[in-house]
């Protein structure tokens, strides 16, 4: 992409009531702009690394054997009452009436819609298990919402459903969202760590929550230093029973726990091995038995003959809250240092001088060989403006490579290469700087 | 995907509520399921498609030049007392209060959001033209919503907005506009006519109609033989502003309108090649000139150094009601015939004998050539069902191929292979059906 095509509104200051630090660098490289108090639209690039997250997000669901669709924004508070929620809901669920003085309300997590659409479905034990999820807006109308996407009131979020016939293979479908959820955020550069966690609102008896690792982090977290190795992805047979337990037994068997969950006995224990740092949750993980399944009466036949009411279990996924995550584990004084894997694009040229002709072929030229407009790996500095403000551009909004394209290095037939996380810069000739950015 | 795996709950029956063949179809296929009056959850099948119309729309836009973003659900009222159309707007507008009783709405469309993000965002002519445009979730409280996707509540649109230094330029973009429509509905094996319309509540002088020709469709429709000709992808330079007027100009000087617009001088001219059909509107471009950026107070520089007021024009496509278009456009008494742009899989793949050990090695190994589980381009009955509903469901739900694995054809070592728009079958070896299906 052209960013004399696209919409790029960075600045250099960040509006005074944004607090913390990714709040600061998503508002000033561009990624979003507040439309309403915790409600944002995406501009073209943040749009870019969301939709990056959620593919990541989508194909972890998908590998471990999670079914997607989608349900609505809007839900029926006939739905809700179903389950008993609608009344103790608090004022975060915001309800709405249609034309017709018909009760709705803005879905902010999908339980009692997704046992609905199941229960009528679903005939026998040759329908489960199925693990259904969704990526879809939800909204929590926060008394005060604040910290950018990390506390929004409309946010991307992507949750799914777990049905089975009995405790264990709710288990196994626990275990399977365990092992996916470590790999989504594994894959994003992040260090997430499981952490024992109370069920809340939503019930049940086993619950994980996933926080990463941020120095800016809104909590503390305390865990053993193994879970300082390098995160790992997991090549897993997801329907190995065994084997999904036996990697979710040795993940769990490292201490970890949040302030309020903190064990003197496992510190003690852990001694010298013991850290302290900060957090984002970015992922919470429930099993809840037959809560929702015996409210709303869903029953399933089983093979004997019989009827069985479905475990359930359900897990989230922070989708937007994700990006302000990753910002929080991974800038610097410029700005954004975005992983590979979500970066909006991998390659920032800058062309030094869009006045001098060769110059402008060059770039023109390197750009084609990036895949130009269509290849999305590049975006393409080509505007008429200072060098000094094109490299903190590049730097504020944190590409993996940057390629500067000036007049002094074209004569000695070089461009400089620049490694945004590190720093690092080299002056390499064309061919040589096009293969380092396509490894 | 095996079926064994996902969910799809196909039914023989329809609801007696279901009027049209395309909301009859789409329940009993299993791609939607009501949740709340003219508000659907997209079931797995049914979000295949979804995306798969999704990602035409978006690459036709890209390639026209327009850069996607992606603005909130809710909207505040105040942006829409700027224009001065919250009042004026109907009850089609799902007005909320929020907990602080902040009054708020379901955005129905964004010409409001995308004037205030873009005044605060662009300063000169440097920052124009530009064509800003996002596929997002829309509520329009329909009195009495029906025919499914065609007239429900909650609805994805691809909605673009451009702005321009002038009317030159502002239709210009528009006819970017223009090309990229018909090149998006040809893409999805629809032949669909632009009409001169109304411009309506959005106000301006310039409006096409894109009406896809369908012999069940909503509206009577009048054209001239010319439209038969088969549908076309032009391949343009969307940055030639004389080219593309002349595409335009050609197109539009065949006659064709819709029911309210005939012109009977113009019928009487074209004699014996007029047709009459039916037809659903599928896309809706206007220009608007300064409707909303005067009545919002936008204005950039311009290069003589004053100041311009930016010419407008919103340019939506209806991409949940798309599909019901293509169903109605494409169906026979078995059910759905996906054109292959479109279609949630490629192949289906039939498994005759699910107890039959050869058939069920055969059909597994042909399921893992065709890409398996994560090559999205299969449907693989694994089921232990009978051969007839086997066959009932794929007609049903209509893949544009499906490879039936039966006992008697694996001993004379073939398979068969039907295309389902015209019902042809033969039998094939293995590796031929495969061959077919790839190409």
């Amino acid at each position: 992409m052209r960013l004399s095509r696209t919409l790029l509104p960075v600045t250099k200051e960040s509006p005074a009531d944004a607090q913390i630090i990714s709040h600061k660098l998503m508002l000033r490289a561009g990624l979003i702009r507040q439309t309403a108090a915790g409600i944002y639209a995406w501009l073209p690039l943040g749009l870019r690394v969301l939709r990056n997250i959620e593919r990541i997000v989508r194909e972890e669901q998908d590998r471990a054997g999670a079914v997607e669709l989608l349900m609505p924004t809007l839900q029926s508070a006939d739905l809700w009452r179903e389950s008993g929620r609608y009344d103790a809901y608090g004022p975060e669920m915001l309800r709405i009436k249609d034309r017709h003085d018909r009760e709705m309300l803005y879905g902010p997590t999908n339980e009692e819609m997704i046992t609905a659409l199941f229960r009528d479905a679903a005939r026998s034990y040759r329908d489960l298990p199925r693990t259904l999820y969704h990526i879809q807006w939800k909204f929590r109308d926060e008394t005060r919402p604040r910290f950018g996407v990390m506390r929004g009131r409309e946010f991307l979020m992507k949750d799914a459903y777990s049905f089975d016939m009995d405790e264990a293979g709710a288990r196994h479908s626990y275990n399977r969202m365990f092992v996916a959820y470590l790999n989504t955020f594994a894959r994003m550069g992040l260090r997430a760590i499981p952490m024992q966690a109370d069920t809340g609102p939503i019930g049940g008896d086993l619950s994980h929550e996933f926080i990463v690792l941020a120095p800016t982090g809104e909590s503390d977290v305390f865990y053993h230093s193994n879970w300082e190795r390098p995160a790992e992805l997991s090549s897993v047979d997801f329907d190995d029973v065994d084997g999904l337990q036996a990697i979710v037994g040795g993940y769990t068997a490292d201490y970890a726990a949040t302030d309020e969950k903190r064990d003197s006995a496992r510190e003690a224990e852990a001694g010298e091995a013991l850290r302290q740092s900060r957090g984002v949750e970015v992922g919470h993980i429930f099993y809840f038995g037959t809560k929702y399944s015996a409210a709303m009466g869903m029953k399933v036949q089983a093979r004997d003959g019989g009827e069985v009411v479905p475990h359930m279990g359900s897990y989230g996924i922070g989708v937007s809250r994700l990006m302000g995550a990753i910002i929080e584990a991974s800038h610097d004084d410029g700005g954004i240092i975005w992983p590979d894997a979500v970066a909006p694009y991998q390659v920032g040229l800058i062309n030094m001088r869009a006045d001098d002709a060769a110059c402008a072929a060059a770039s023109d030229d390197l750009y084609a060989k990036l895949g130009g407009a269509e290849g999305g790996r590049v975006l393409y500095d080509d505007r008429d403006e200072r060098g000094g403000a094109k490299f903190a551009t590049m730097d504020l909004i944190g590409l993996p490579w940057q390629i500067v394209v000036g007049p002094k290095g074209l004569a000695k037939g070089v461009v400089e290469l620049k490694r945004r996380a590190t720093g690092e810069k080299v002056e390499l000739s064309i061919e040589d700087a096009l293969q380092r950015v396509a490894a």
